[in-house]
């Protein structure tokens, strides 16, 4: 298997030791796909030190972003509502203009399977800009069995244009459509559990989501259809204390949930719960920078009770129109207070496991993908700090470098 | 003159008439490096329909934008302080450790003017990237007149390595060097007014601004730089009402100054000063965010005045680590209710007047530079809904097409 060395650079290995993992003048192995060896140039063992090495010319090396909560395959925009909203229109009035949720479910619905590809793919593209290598991509604007499975196809699709792993994620149960106006058990039935074993048979299904909210679903349909993925053997996990406390995250922990995601109004004593099943909480600054939230979620109580925390984009629509990455870490530290190592950490190791993939991703070690992420940065405290620009220099890919 | 002919796009001319002047399926003709004409293609005068005519392939088209206060060029970062301040550090203990603006100006002074070139360019890369041809740029970082002189000479190489247009400010009443500690006045005499009287003598000045501020210099020393500079013919701006109410904006407006920045602690009553000396609100979203403030500026006092509002950056290493004008547009809706509409109106046509450009930049109308910024967006809501991505297809400067 063909063996490389990469030196020259600062590695972020976020394997634990010093903050970050932070290895000076490191030097990096990659024997096929795979991290073969990671640490100070130095102490390189002499099987490597004929290898001729990549000189990365001091750039900093992070594992690659995991993107591990995203709506990005959808239809339309909604560019006219967000405009309307700030010109002063009612809610009742954007509903009346067709806006709101209905109307990414009527243009996804209406888009053919190429649209909906191209689509996404700009998307990706701004994701792969901030050195993302795995993206999480959910259902939930189809709202019937086909459509809901034609989104995942769509998702799916996505690996054969891009170097990006997706991982996809069965959200039916995340809005109620009109065909089904008060009528939300028998949504339940028929579109979210019954599309759910078509979707797990035809192999789209990762993982099942739901939307469990006042204005979504209930803890009860939300349990059914965990029921039904436990039966399948598929992992979940759940939009949870968004907008009010249900205790969508103890339900979630009680099916070992990977992870609960938003988590604003989670109560600070249940965190213990997520600890407990090891549920990661995914954190949404994008989401609750574009709502103009003001109730912060937990971090202190999270932290405390050594729950994982991941970030994401929640890259949607309608309430976080955003790709990028490390905008959400930003927003991440300076709107809920996370440190720039944890916000890091929540876009590799912990988002690695925020999607069952700690075993692959995440970290620079021995054995994990060599999927990496090289930076035009001094320290990694510069990624969740500057905002915006282009800070990649480039990925490493299965063991290779490519520029940008 | 070569005459050059765009269609086949939507022109968000900012010119009058619908909203965003939007014209669709228009043509766009260049005469050497002005505008010739704008309209629909049907409209298109018998004179130009010869020419061969670039095709657009539907993108939107938009005037240049414009960014109308950044501070971009500085030596370090202040990464680790944003780390630390995260970390739970006290200010105090921050700047023990050598934090705060102090350290920016110790960098700075330490850097090389190539180092100073070179970060700054990276910075004026990534407003590039958003479209911007025409930047400001402060000093304030050096505060002795030999370093502010030198970070303005630096800002002026910019354009001999970039397709991009240099306004220089002469900010040295930014705050005190150590080396005044106690002699704020001897400050303003030796070193901001015998400073300008060189730079502006150097042709390095192309306006004159102060921090206005309880941290900064008082209303009292600020009238004696503005008189200075009226001496010398500069127009003036100023940072005020940022922190507290010293009626800087008014002291500005008496001076008819360009424009007046932050306004969050501005009274409502007297945006009507700003409105009389046609004095222009700019607005920096970035500050306000990172930042954490919760004072709004009066944006309803300033549009019910007829105050124009434009929207920047602030790009600097402390308050407003950022180098993407979009970014600040998309803040401007979310935190400030700005539409889309008046974000986009920020960063072109209110930009440029706060630059005295306005008979040059801003809209797309005959007479006035063919620097426009070509969008892969469907409409010019997008530019401030969509956060982070990249959306540029490319940029027309001096009347040619270039793709990014
Ligand atoms: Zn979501
Ligand atoms: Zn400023």
């Amino acid at each position: 298997m063909q063996e490389r060395l990469f030196t020259g650079c600062t590695a972020a290995t976020m394997a634990g030791g010093a903050p970050y993992g932070l290895v000076e003048d490191a030097a990096i192995v990659a024997r096929g796909d795979a991290v073969a060896w990671v640490g100070a140039r130095t102490d390189l063992p002499e099987d490597f030190s004929t290898l001729e090495a990549v000189d990365l010319q001091g750039a900093l090396v992070t594992p690659a972003l995991i993107e591990c909560h995203s709506h990005l395959v959808f239809g339309g925009d909604r560019a006219a509502e967000f405009a309307m909203r700030l010109g002063g229109a009612s809610y009742e009035e954007i509903a009346r203009a067709g806006g709101g949720i209905r109307s990414t479910v009527a243009a996804t619905r209406e888009a053919s399977d190429e649209d909906l590809l191209a689509s996404a793919l700009r998307r990706v593209d701004d994701l792969l800009a901030d050195g993302v290598a795995v993206i999480e991509v959910k259902s939930g604007y189809g709202l019937s069995v086909e459509q809901e499975m034609r989104m995942l196809r769509v998702a799916r699709q996505i690996e054969q244009h891009r170097p990006v792993r997706i991982m996809t994620t069965w959200l039916a149960a995340h809005a109620l459509p009109p065909e089904y106006a008060e009528r939300s058990d028998d949504y339940i039935e028929e579109v979210v559990i019954a599309g759910l074993r078509q979707a797990k048979a035809e192999g789209l299904v990762d993982a099942v989501d739901g939307f469990c909210e006042n204005i979504g679903f209930t803890p009860a349909q939300v349990r059914r259809v965990f029921e039904v993925a436990r039966e399948l053997g598929l992992p979940v996990k759940l939009h949870a204390e968004q907008l009010s406390d249900l205790k969508g995250a103890v339900l979630a922990s009680e099916f070992d949930a990977l992870s609960a995601d938003h988590l604003e109004y989670l109560a600070p004593e249940d965190a213990v719960h997520m600890a407990k099943s090891g549920t990661v909480a995914v954190l949404l600054p994008g989401a609750y920078f574009t709502l103009r939230e003001t109730q912060l979620p937990p971090i202190d109580a999270l932290r405390g009770a050594g729950v994982r925390m991941a970030v994401a984009t929640d890259a949607n629509p309608g309430s976080s129109p955003m790709s990028s990455l490390r905008l959400a870490m930003g927003m991440a530290c300076t709107l809920f207070r996370l440190t720039p190592e944890e916000a890091l950490a929540g876009a590799t190791r912990n988002a690695a496991a925020a999607l069952g993939l700690s075993g692959e991703y995440g970290s620079i070690e021995p054995g994990k993908r060599a999927e990496l992420a090289v930076w035009d940065a001094g320290h990694p405290d510069f990624l969740s700090y500057w905002l915006g620009g282009n800070l990649l220099r480039g990925r490493i890919i299965d063991g290779e470098f490519n520029e940008r």
